[in-house]
Protein backbone atom coordinates (compact mmCIF):
# COMPACT_ATOMS: atom_id res chain seq x y z
CA UNK A 1 0.00 0.00 0.00
CA UNK A 2 1.40 3.58 -0.89
CA UNK A 3 1.88 6.47 0.45
CA UNK A 4 0.81 9.87 -0.75
CA UNK A 5 2.98 12.57 -1.89
CA UNK A 6 1.44 15.91 -1.80
CA UNK A 7 3.46 17.76 -4.54
CA UNK A 8 2.95 21.62 -4.54
CA UNK A 9 3.78 22.88 -8.16
CA UNK A 10 3.68 26.27 -10.18
CA UNK A 11 4.31 25.49 -13.89
CA UNK A 12 6.55 28.26 -13.93
CA UNK A 13 9.26 26.87 -11.93
CA UNK A 14 12.31 25.03 -13.88
CA UNK A 15 13.15 22.75 -10.67
CA UNK A 16 9.56 22.14 -10.65
CA UNK A 17 9.49 20.95 -14.36
CA UNK A 18 12.84 18.55 -13.41
CA UNK A 19 10.88 17.17 -10.65
CA UNK A 20 7.46 16.18 -12.79
CA UNK A 21 9.61 14.12 -15.03
CA UNK A 22 11.10 12.15 -12.55
CA UNK A 23 7.18 11.51 -10.91
CA UNK A 24 6.56 8.22 -13.23
CA UNK A 25 9.48 6.78 -11.78
CA UNK A 26 8.94 7.29 -8.09
CA UNK A 27 5.48 6.32 -8.20
CA UNK A 28 6.51 3.07 -10.24
CA UNK A 29 8.94 2.53 -7.28
CA UNK A 30 7.29 3.07 -4.55
CA UNK A 31 3.44 2.68 -5.14
CA UNK A 32 3.40 6.23 -4.04
CA UNK A 33 -0.28 8.36 -4.98
CA UNK A 34 0.97 12.08 -5.85
CA UNK A 35 -1.60 14.52 -5.04
CA UNK A 36 -1.16 17.65 -7.21
CA UNK A 37 -1.55 21.13 -5.83
CA UNK A 38 -0.99 24.25 -7.83
CA UNK A 39 0.06 27.30 -6.48
CA UNK A 40 0.90 30.57 -7.20
CA UNK A 41 4.84 30.93 -6.78
CA UNK A 42 5.04 34.49 -6.64
CA UNK A 43 1.68 34.64 -4.03
CA UNK A 44 3.94 32.18 -2.03
CA UNK A 45 7.24 34.42 -1.87
CA UNK A 46 4.94 37.50 -1.00
CA UNK A 47 3.41 35.64 1.80
CA UNK A 48 6.90 34.31 2.76
CA UNK A 49 9.30 37.00 2.89
CA UNK A 50 11.35 35.14 -0.07
CA UNK A 51 12.30 35.98 -3.60
CA UNK A 52 12.99 34.41 -6.72
CA UNK A 53 17.01 33.55 -6.85
CA UNK A 54 17.22 35.74 -9.95
CA UNK A 55 17.29 38.71 -7.35
CA UNK A 56 20.93 37.91 -6.53
CA UNK A 57 22.86 37.78 -10.09
CA UNK A 58 25.07 35.51 -9.21
CA UNK A 59 22.37 33.11 -8.10
CA UNK A 60 20.97 33.66 -11.35
CA UNK A 61 23.45 33.22 -13.35
CA UNK A 62 24.31 29.72 -11.33
CA UNK A 63 20.94 28.93 -11.28
CA UNK A 64 20.57 27.53 -14.60
CA UNK A 65 23.98 25.75 -14.86
CA UNK A 66 23.27 23.84 -11.90
CA UNK A 67 19.36 22.99 -13.30
CA UNK A 68 21.75 21.79 -16.52
CA UNK A 69 23.13 19.36 -14.50
CA UNK A 70 20.06 17.98 -13.14
CA UNK A 71 18.75 17.87 -16.78
CA UNK A 72 21.54 16.00 -17.72
CA UNK A 73 21.51 13.62 -15.12
CA UNK A 74 17.85 12.34 -15.76
CA UNK A 75 18.09 12.60 -19.56
CA UNK A 76 15.40 15.02 -20.19
CA UNK A 77 15.17 18.65 -22.00
CA UNK A 78 15.18 22.02 -20.36
CA UNK A 79 14.83 24.83 -21.93
CA UNK A 80 15.03 28.66 -20.65
CA UNK A 81 11.21 30.63 -21.22
CA UNK A 82 12.27 34.17 -22.92
CA UNK A 83 8.88 35.12 -21.15
CA UNK A 84 9.53 34.84 -17.40
CA UNK A 85 9.45 38.31 -16.91
CA UNK A 86 6.38 38.72 -18.64
CA UNK A 87 4.44 35.17 -17.92
CA UNK A 88 1.04 35.05 -17.65
CA UNK A 89 0.82 31.78 -15.13
CA UNK A 90 -2.78 32.41 -12.95
CA UNK A 91 -4.78 30.88 -16.03
CA UNK A 92 -2.54 27.87 -16.77
CA UNK A 93 -2.78 27.25 -12.51
CA UNK A 94 -6.53 27.62 -12.25
CA UNK A 95 -6.44 25.37 -15.11
CA UNK A 96 -4.59 22.92 -13.52
CA UNK A 97 -8.16 22.43 -10.81
CA UNK A 98 -9.97 22.21 -14.09
CA UNK A 99 -8.09 19.42 -15.26
CA UNK A 100 -7.93 17.49 -11.85
CA UNK A 101 -11.90 18.01 -11.87
CA UNK A 102 -12.33 16.37 -15.13
CA UNK A 103 -9.79 13.70 -14.85
CA UNK A 104 -7.30 15.19 -17.31
CA UNK A 105 -4.68 16.34 -15.13
CA UNK A 106 -1.87 14.25 -16.93
CA UNK A 107 -2.37 15.28 -20.19
CA UNK A 108 -2.59 18.64 -19.65
CA UNK A 109 0.17 19.10 -17.09
CA UNK A 110 2.07 17.62 -19.52
CA UNK A 111 1.32 20.06 -22.46
CA UNK A 112 1.91 22.81 -19.63
CA UNK A 113 5.40 22.19 -18.46
CA UNK A 114 6.53 20.86 -21.57
CA UNK A 115 5.13 24.26 -23.65
CA UNK A 116 7.21 26.31 -20.55
CA UNK A 117 10.47 24.61 -20.37
CA UNK A 118 10.79 22.29 -23.55
CA UNK A 119 9.02 24.86 -26.46
CA UNK A 120 9.63 28.38 -24.36
CA UNK A 121 6.03 29.62 -25.03
CA UNK A 122 4.26 31.82 -22.53
CA UNK A 123 1.82 29.57 -21.83
CA UNK A 124 -0.67 31.41 -19.97
CA UNK A 125 -1.48 34.29 -23.06
CA UNK A 126 -4.26 34.47 -24.71
CA UNK A 127 -3.18 33.52 -28.05
CA UNK A 128 -1.49 30.56 -26.34
CA UNK A 129 -3.25 28.77 -23.98
CA UNK A 130 -6.50 27.60 -26.07
CA UNK A 131 -3.88 26.14 -28.49
CA UNK A 132 -2.03 24.28 -26.05
CA UNK A 133 -5.74 22.84 -24.95
CA UNK A 134 -6.64 22.34 -28.09
CA UNK A 135 -2.95 19.95 -29.07
CA UNK A 136 -3.72 18.26 -26.32
CA UNK A 137 -7.06 17.44 -27.45
CA UNK A 138 -8.56 19.33 -24.71
CA UNK A 139 -12.14 21.49 -24.69
CA UNK A 140 -10.10 24.73 -24.50
CA UNK A 141 -13.99 26.39 -24.05
CA UNK A 142 -14.42 24.40 -20.86
CA UNK A 143 -11.57 25.28 -19.22
CA UNK A 144 -12.23 29.22 -20.64
CA UNK A 145 -15.07 29.00 -18.31
CA UNK A 146 -13.35 26.75 -15.51
CA UNK A 147 -11.00 29.39 -14.71
CA UNK A 148 -13.59 32.01 -14.19
CA UNK A 149 -15.51 30.26 -11.57
CA UNK A 150 -14.73 31.71 -8.78
CA UNK A 151 -14.33 28.87 -6.46
CA UNK A 152 -11.11 28.21 -8.78
CA UNK A 153 -9.80 31.33 -8.40
CA UNK A 154 -10.47 30.55 -4.16
CA UNK A 155 -8.59 27.30 -4.27
CA UNK A 156 -5.58 28.07 -6.10
CA UNK A 157 -5.44 31.32 -3.36
CA UNK A 158 -5.98 29.08 -0.43
CA UNK A 159 -3.52 26.10 -2.15
CA UNK A 160 -1.07 29.20 -1.47
CA UNK A 161 -1.90 30.11 1.51
CA UNK A 162 -1.60 26.96 3.04
CA UNK A 163 1.82 25.93 1.33
CA UNK A 164 2.71 29.42 3.71
CA UNK A 165 0.90 28.22 6.57
CA UNK A 166 2.39 24.31 6.72
CA UNK A 167 6.57 26.04 6.06
CA UNK A 168 6.63 26.17 2.45
CA UNK A 169 8.55 29.15 0.61
CA UNK A 170 9.35 28.07 -2.96
CA UNK A 171 8.42 25.53 -5.59
CA UNK A 172 8.60 22.53 -5.97
CA UNK A 173 7.38 21.39 -1.97
CA UNK A 174 6.71 17.94 -1.14
CA UNK A 175 4.67 16.92 1.95
CA UNK A 176 4.86 12.76 2.84
CA UNK A 177 3.26 12.64 5.91
CA UNK A 178 4.38 15.72 8.36
CA UNK A 179 7.53 16.19 6.47
CA UNK A 180 7.78 18.80 4.25
CA UNK A 181 10.92 18.51 1.16
CA UNK A 182 11.75 21.20 -0.61
CA UNK A 183 13.73 21.24 -4.24
CA UNK A 184 13.84 18.69 -7.00
CA UNK A 185 17.43 17.86 -5.67
CA UNK A 186 15.41 16.38 -2.41
CA UNK A 187 13.71 13.63 -4.19
CA UNK A 188 15.80 11.00 -2.91
CA UNK A 189 15.04 11.52 0.37
CA UNK A 190 11.16 12.14 -0.96
CA UNK A 191 11.81 8.69 -2.00
CA UNK A 192 13.36 7.22 0.96
CA UNK A 193 10.27 8.97 3.36
CA UNK A 194 7.83 7.00 0.87
CA UNK A 195 9.59 3.69 1.10
CA UNK A 196 9.86 4.31 4.93
CA UNK B 1 46.59 11.84 -11.29
CA UNK B 2 43.78 13.53 -9.58
CA UNK B 3 42.58 17.05 -9.97
CA UNK B 4 42.02 20.07 -7.68
CA UNK B 5 38.82 20.67 -5.59
CA UNK B 6 38.74 24.14 -4.76
CA UNK B 7 36.68 24.48 -1.20
CA UNK B 8 35.09 28.09 -0.68
CA UNK B 9 34.41 27.95 3.03
CA UNK B 10 33.22 29.25 6.38
CA UNK B 11 33.40 28.13 9.94
CA UNK B 12 30.28 29.53 10.66
CA UNK B 13 28.20 27.51 7.95
CA UNK B 14 26.57 24.26 9.22
CA UNK B 15 26.34 23.09 5.29
CA UNK B 16 30.00 23.52 5.16
CA UNK B 17 30.95 21.66 8.03
CA UNK B 18 29.15 18.72 5.94
CA UNK B 19 31.09 19.19 3.47
CA UNK B 20 34.17 19.38 5.50
CA UNK B 21 33.39 15.68 6.82
CA UNK B 22 32.93 14.48 3.53
CA UNK B 23 36.22 15.26 2.39
CA UNK B 24 38.40 12.42 3.37
CA UNK B 25 36.64 10.10 1.28
CA UNK B 26 36.25 12.20 -1.72
CA UNK B 27 39.92 13.02 -1.36
CA UNK B 28 40.29 8.83 -1.54
CA UNK B 29 38.18 7.88 -4.08
CA UNK B 30 38.99 10.32 -6.83
CA UNK B 31 42.93 11.60 -5.40
CA UNK B 32 41.71 14.87 -5.73
CA UNK B 33 43.85 17.27 -3.91
CA UNK B 34 41.42 19.70 -1.82
CA UNK B 35 43.03 23.48 -1.53
CA UNK B 36 41.45 25.48 1.56
CA UNK B 37 40.48 28.90 0.57
CA UNK B 38 38.65 30.60 3.48
CA UNK B 39 36.60 33.09 3.32
CA UNK B 40 34.10 35.49 4.68
CA UNK B 41 30.44 34.31 4.00
CA UNK B 42 28.53 37.43 5.42
CA UNK B 43 31.07 39.62 3.60
CA UNK B 44 30.18 37.52 0.24
CA UNK B 45 26.75 37.92 0.95
CA UNK B 46 27.31 41.98 1.03
CA UNK B 47 29.20 41.51 -2.00
CA UNK B 48 26.61 39.59 -3.78
CA UNK B 49 23.20 40.89 -2.63
CA UNK B 50 22.87 37.44 -1.05
CA UNK B 51 21.28 37.15 2.80
CA UNK B 52 21.03 34.46 5.53
CA UNK B 53 17.88 31.60 5.16
CA UNK B 54 17.11 32.69 8.10
CA UNK B 55 15.94 36.19 7.01
CA UNK B 56 13.26 33.98 5.42
CA UNK B 57 11.39 32.16 9.01
CA UNK B 58 10.03 29.03 6.72
CA UNK B 59 13.33 28.79 5.20
CA UNK B 60 15.12 29.21 8.88
CA UNK B 61 12.57 27.06 9.90
CA UNK B 62 13.08 23.77 6.89
CA UNK B 63 16.94 24.60 6.70
CA UNK B 64 18.14 22.64 10.00
CA UNK B 65 15.55 19.72 9.65
CA UNK B 66 16.89 19.38 5.85
CA UNK B 67 20.50 19.58 7.07
CA UNK B 68 20.10 16.99 10.01
CA UNK B 69 18.62 14.71 7.13
CA UNK B 70 22.05 14.74 5.47
CA UNK B 71 24.07 14.74 8.95
CA UNK B 72 21.95 11.13 9.61
CA UNK B 73 22.58 10.10 5.72
CA UNK B 74 26.21 10.79 6.58
CA UNK B 75 26.23 9.47 10.32
CA UNK B 76 27.82 12.44 11.66
CA UNK B 77 26.61 14.60 14.20
CA UNK B 78 25.16 18.46 13.69
CA UNK B 79 24.51 20.51 16.62
CA UNK B 80 22.71 23.77 16.43
CA UNK B 81 25.26 26.66 17.32
CA UNK B 82 23.32 28.45 20.02
CA UNK B 83 25.74 31.51 19.55
CA UNK B 84 25.07 32.34 16.13
CA UNK B 85 23.75 35.74 15.90
CA UNK B 86 27.27 37.04 18.44
CA UNK B 87 29.50 35.23 16.23
CA UNK B 88 33.32 35.81 16.42
CA UNK B 89 33.98 34.13 13.05
CA UNK B 90 36.46 36.55 11.59
CA UNK B 91 39.60 35.30 14.02
CA UNK B 92 39.19 31.59 13.24
CA UNK B 93 39.01 32.00 9.34
CA UNK B 94 42.04 34.38 9.44
CA UNK B 95 43.75 31.49 11.32
CA UNK B 96 42.79 28.97 8.65
CA UNK B 97 45.50 31.27 6.62
CA UNK B 98 48.02 30.79 9.76
CA UNK B 99 47.45 27.10 9.78
CA UNK B 100 48.45 26.58 5.95
CA UNK B 101 51.25 28.44 6.27
CA UNK B 102 52.44 26.43 9.48
CA UNK B 103 51.30 23.27 7.66
CA UNK B 104 48.42 22.15 10.15
CA UNK B 105 45.24 22.80 8.49
CA UNK B 106 44.22 19.69 9.44
CA UNK B 107 44.33 19.59 13.02
CA UNK B 108 43.22 23.24 12.92
CA UNK B 109 40.22 22.70 10.40
CA UNK B 110 38.81 19.70 12.66
CA UNK B 111 39.41 21.93 15.97
CA UNK B 112 37.13 25.03 14.43
CA UNK B 113 34.36 22.54 12.60
CA UNK B 114 33.74 20.43 15.47
CA UNK B 115 33.79 23.17 17.97
CA UNK B 116 31.26 25.02 16.32
CA UNK B 117 29.33 22.48 14.83
CA UNK B 118 29.57 19.45 17.33
CA UNK B 119 30.06 21.13 20.86
CA UNK B 120 28.32 24.85 19.84
CA UNK B 121 31.02 26.60 20.81
CA UNK B 122 31.54 30.99 20.16
CA UNK B 123 34.63 29.70 18.43
CA UNK B 124 36.02 32.89 18.29
CA UNK B 125 35.62 34.76 21.61
CA UNK B 126 38.65 35.84 23.42
CA UNK B 127 38.51 32.71 25.54
CA UNK B 128 37.66 30.41 23.25
CA UNK B 129 40.22 30.37 20.36
CA UNK B 130 43.00 29.80 22.10
CA UNK B 131 42.02 27.25 24.48
CA UNK B 132 40.64 25.42 21.48
CA UNK B 133 44.26 25.45 19.78
CA UNK B 134 45.58 24.53 22.69
CA UNK B 135 43.61 21.59 23.00
CA UNK B 136 44.59 20.90 19.08
CA UNK B 137 47.86 21.00 20.40
CA UNK B 138 48.42 24.07 18.65
CA UNK B 139 50.68 27.18 19.67
CA UNK B 140 48.27 29.41 20.68
CA UNK B 141 50.35 32.92 20.81
CA UNK B 142 51.89 32.24 17.21
CA UNK B 143 48.18 32.36 15.77
CA UNK B 144 47.26 35.08 17.96
CA UNK B 145 50.30 36.76 16.47
CA UNK B 146 49.54 35.62 13.18
CA UNK B 147 46.18 36.57 12.78
CA UNK B 148 47.11 40.46 13.36
CA UNK B 149 49.26 40.24 10.43
CA UNK B 150 48.35 42.81 7.82
CA UNK B 151 48.68 40.23 4.87
CA UNK B 152 46.69 37.81 6.64
CA UNK B 153 43.92 40.21 6.96
CA UNK B 154 44.12 41.18 2.75
CA UNK B 155 44.06 36.96 2.22
CA UNK B 156 40.48 36.60 3.72
CA UNK B 157 39.51 39.84 2.28
CA UNK B 158 41.09 38.68 -1.54
CA UNK B 159 39.51 35.46 -1.05
CA UNK B 160 36.19 36.94 -0.31
CA UNK B 161 36.40 38.93 -3.49
CA UNK B 162 37.52 36.24 -5.71
CA UNK B 163 34.94 34.10 -4.48
CA UNK B 164 32.21 36.83 -5.59
CA UNK B 165 34.36 37.68 -8.68
CA UNK B 166 34.39 34.15 -9.76
CA UNK B 167 30.28 33.70 -9.31
CA UNK B 168 30.03 32.53 -5.68
CA UNK B 169 27.23 33.55 -3.36
CA UNK B 170 27.32 31.39 -0.78
CA UNK B 171 29.14 28.68 1.62
CA UNK B 172 29.94 25.95 0.59
CA UNK B 173 31.33 27.29 -2.89
CA UNK B 174 33.18 24.64 -4.56
CA UNK B 175 35.74 24.89 -8.08
CA UNK B 176 36.61 22.04 -10.26
CA UNK B 177 38.69 23.83 -13.48
CA UNK B 178 36.07 26.05 -14.42
CA UNK B 179 33.17 24.91 -12.62
CA UNK B 180 30.98 26.20 -9.69
CA UNK B 181 29.39 24.39 -7.79
CA UNK B 182 27.23 25.57 -4.52
CA UNK B 183 26.89 23.42 -1.34
CA UNK B 184 27.35 20.17 0.16
CA UNK B 185 23.84 18.99 -1.58
CA UNK B 186 26.16 19.24 -4.65
CA UNK B 187 29.11 17.10 -3.65
CA UNK B 188 27.70 14.40 -5.99
CA UNK B 189 28.24 16.66 -8.72
CA UNK B 190 31.46 17.87 -7.21
CA UNK B 191 32.75 13.87 -7.10
CA UNK B 192 31.52 13.57 -10.89
CA UNK B 193 33.53 15.98 -11.65
CA UNK B 194 36.69 15.26 -10.50
CA UNK B 195 36.40 11.67 -11.58
CA UNK B 196 35.71 13.47 -15.33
Amino acid sequence: MGKTLEFFFDFMSPPTYLAWTQMPGIAARTGAEVVWRPMLTLGLFQLTGNRPPMTVPNKGKYSPVDLQRFARRYGVTLNRNPHMMELKIVPPLRGALVAQERGEFAPYAKAMFEAMHVDGLNIGADDVWPQLLEQAGLDAAAYRAGIAREDIKETLKANTQEAADRGAFGAPTFFVGGEMFWGQDRLDFVEEALRG
